[in-house]
């Protein structure tokens, strides 16, 4: 595992995670928590939605992403601290049986102006199916520590 | 229950839902699952973290969110469809035992030029805690369908 800094990280750099397959009980239990919509439950009465089948909550491909990305070999100082989402798409949905992996690009680096220990990273993730299409896109600024504070 | 369709929406229009309590031991759940970082999983070991304490993973304040969207009274035509989206903060950190309730408002309003039986709906959600303090504030583009299409 690398842990990296503030200092390590370039625009461009690319980072990959492992894989992960999502089966139809894991999308129902999802969304039964947390977004109930027949379309994330019911694989007939899905049929008769716009989806025209059962889907992943985008919440749980969300999930899935975020799992992969902290459980990745790369790892920030202070961990995958959000400051927040500036976009995040699905341009596909997600089915059951699904195999998921994400690519994380580093976009910008900006040094915090009052906080001199730390900066804000703009790191665009892609979230992939086993047919490489794109099934989530989100650009998220995240909280990087300097290794030398205040250099 | 009201189900809403595009012609019933209007910028401003601002709806509630109900509120829920979350727990320790359902935040340390949804970290096991999506989001296994110290300062969701482990109180003691979240004190030498940047929180100095045991918060909510931001995903799941957005699920706990998009549960009580799902939940409202207000339904829209097609159920909540996200497009995208636009972005999301989290101004403070959940913490167990908080009851978070959400504020949906209309912004905007865009009939599909491409599909005339549809629109896209601009809604910007606010969670705010048991003192009224926002841990969320997402803006997200929703497909709704028109009541009568193509008028």
């Amino acid at each position: 595992m690398t842990v990296h800094y503030l200092e390590d990280l370039t625009p461009g750099q690319l980072y990959r995670t492992a894989s992960y397959t999502v089966e139809l009980a894991q999308i129902q239990a999802f969304a039964a928590q947390f977004d109930p919509q027949p379309f994330h439950l019911d694989p007939e009465v899905a049929k008769q939605t716009l989806f025209g089948e059962l889907v992943a909550s985008g919440w749980h491909t969300m999930g899935i992403t975020m799992r992969l990305i902290v459980g990745s070999d790369v790892q920030l100082g202070w961990g995958f601290l959000g400051a927040g989402v500036e976009n995040m798409d699905w341009p596909s949905p997600v089915r059951p049986g699904d195999t998921l992996r994400a690519e994380n690009e580093v976009l910008e680096i900006k040094p915090s102006r009052s906080k001199p220990d730390r900066g804000i990273v703009r790191i665009r993730t892609t979230t992939y199916n086993q047919r490489d299409e794109p099934v989530l896109i989100v650009t998220a600024k995240v909280i990087v520590p300097k290794r030398h504070p205040g250099a």
